[in-house]
């Protein structure tokens, strides 16, 4: 863990902060202290936690909190808590500065200013590091995508084994839906080590709205788009894929959707390096939809076309920092692993999204995902 | 929802924020604007969700980002974000103080405060009327506790089909593992509409330490907890139950520490009723333990005894408002539902929990749980 002036200083559980997650490599699911001293990171933890967080986690120091509260309850009388365990601490440690994440508590954050603290935002990174992907966190990423083709083989086992019949999809004489089919993909995923989270299996109108999971009865002849971002359990680490697919006979406009839409995600990669900015891929794509003829608008019903970023950032969280959209300049860095996802959603025609994983080098990219787009099962 | 002034202000995504997913109910992965005006309830969304939002939230209005993204840059300049679009908000509806809960981003606090606006913190409970639960959310939690069930019965069947032989338990020829009964169960919570969490599988000294999930083998005659908390997928309410089983022949030691911990189960629901603190509903169980010759200590690799809480309030999140435990005075409110769920834990000898989910009535309790507790499995 880098140490810059000022110390570092977190209170989240691992479930909301990436950061705390990436600063002490434990999940803890209640908000707990944790700082930086010197090169030493340090954590205060409650008698339920401590032993666990003491085996397990990377903290160089795990303090009882039952202690530290007591000592806090010394000073600032009975009605100690958080605040006071944390002015506690510092005057302990002989530290008046601190480094938070921007999304540090609003109230812990007045109330240690009135202790006498000074807290600076981080404003945008509180680790910048964690931008940067070593070998072994590509390689966790790597296993997250992994787990996300585990699932894929499994949605096209149960969509070349499922039978037309006139409007249904039928599967062990069963009607096949976004539901069943997420739950045959998920399990095969959890078996694995992997950890799905809201897996998106939406066909037909429903996969135009990218963030619809996706319900009820999935139809021939329609596109399916499945969005998996299983987490790796031993890791923390994410995974995050997309793959379209059309059980039945695709219309023409289908296939030039489908064909436009992976052209735009190999424009987008071969645009990517190291120093070039994300809206430049964006642009890449955008470029690839105008020349296609396809137009991004708004509807009275929402925005069709091609509605979101081209990527984002990928680690310890699915949305880790760093995008490539044109809402924001972001220059691409060395190391850091994104995710290149071209889509176009036209209600009536359908939806199509491509999504890979790539770690971005001097020179272009390193691909951390691998899966066919095979898209047509008859 | 209840308007009191100053009006609501929240900046969160659902995952990390019961409140919002409350205030909204419809789920959203990455941070948003919600506030309440007068009776009415608004959120700003990007082109990307809007559609889903207006069709499922509980939202009153919904307003497109990127055209309130560019009327805050006309009046802050290009680089208008978040702030200034809550600003832009707040002229436009004419509000200048705001309600903010306690975890409401530090950054964003500071530069709302610069742009002239008031906040102030809930301290506390963002919508106090969070912790008093209807009849149709004590369903929903009812429902996650019927999940929970769904995996009792299939680990349960596991235990009694599994064979020992020596110090292992063998299941369908393989070495039965926390890992292999966690995938069983939650498998089986998945299929019928549960998200099941960091399920606790942990047996032996594993599950002395209450935060540990369980990983290898499980043995014979060692207790063994299962503590089970899954989401309700549909409705986003929360189940959280324990069971503590023993595969094999108990020792005199393990039979009496398990009744013991039943018997302050009973101990504190009894003791419940509206009214009451908190810490008398711990003191029941604690007073239970000394009576059968229980200690609870810190040795050099953490705490043994009954080292947690009685129980916490549940809903929309695990950990939802209220406590029973001796670190804070809390009076248990009418319709609010809680968990009971003593245990106490000695490495060597093993650890025990009984957790169950009751609403608080004027006179005493209402079970949202039912599960029988057969622990011994030969």
């Amino acid at each position: 863990m880098s140490q810059k002036s000022p110390a570092p200083l977190l209170y989240a559980d691992t479930h909301a902060s990436a950061d705390m997650l990436y600063f002490g490599r434990v999940e803890v699911h209640d908000p707990f202290i944790a700082l930086g001293v010197g090169g030493r990171t340090i954590t205060v933890q409650s008698a339920l936690e401590f032993g666990r967080v003491k085996k397990t986690s990377a903290f160089d120091v795990v303090l009882p909190r039952e202690k530290w509260l007591a000592r806090a309850q010394e000073i600032y009388g009975p009605k100690a808590g958080v605040a006071e365990i944390i002015a506690t601490l510092a005057g302990h440690y002989r530290l008046r500065h601190f480094r938070v994440p921007d999304d540090f508590p609003g109230s812990l954050y007045v109330k240690l200013t009135q202790h006498g603290l000074k807290l600076a935002f981080a404003d945008g990174m509180m680790f910048p590091e964690r931008e940067i992907k070593t070998d072994w966190e590509a390689a966790c990423i790597r296993e997250g995508n992994r787990l996300c083709t585990v699932g894929y083989a499994v949605a096209e086992r149960i969509l070349r084994a499922a039978q037309i019949k006139g409007r249904a999809l039928v599967h062990r004489g069963k009607p096949l839906t976004s539901e069943s089919l997420r739950f045959a993909l998920e399990t095969a995923i959890s078996e694995q080590g992997g950890n799905p989270q809201d897996t998106i299996v939406a066909g037909g109108n429903q996969a135009c709205d990218p963030h619809d999971r996706g319900s009820g009865p999935l139809r021939p002849h329609e596109l399916i788009i499945i969005d998996i971002f299983p987490r790796v359990v031993k890791t923390g680490y994410f995974g995050d894929m997309t793959r379209t697919y059309l059980k039945g006979r695709p219309s023409e406009e289908q296939r030039k959707l489908v064909a436009t839409v992976r052209k735009a995600q190999l424009a987008a990669t071969r645009t990517i390096r190291a120093g070039v900015d994300g809206r430049a891929v964006h642009k890449a794509c955008t470029d690839c939809f105008a020349a296609a003829g396809y137009i991004t608008r708004q509807t009275k019903d929402g925005a069709v076309g091609f509605i979101h970023g081209t990527g984002h950032g990928l680690g310890l969280a699915v949305h880790d920092p760093g995008r490539m959209s044109p809402a924001v300049s972001y220059p691409l860095k060395k190391g850091s692993v994104m995710t290149v996802e071209p889509g176009l959603y036209y209600p009536g025609l359908g939806g199509c999204r491509w999504e890979d994983v790539v770690q971005v080098t001097a020179t272009g990219t390193k691909p951390l995902s691998k899966h066919p787009y095979n898209w047509e099962i008859r």
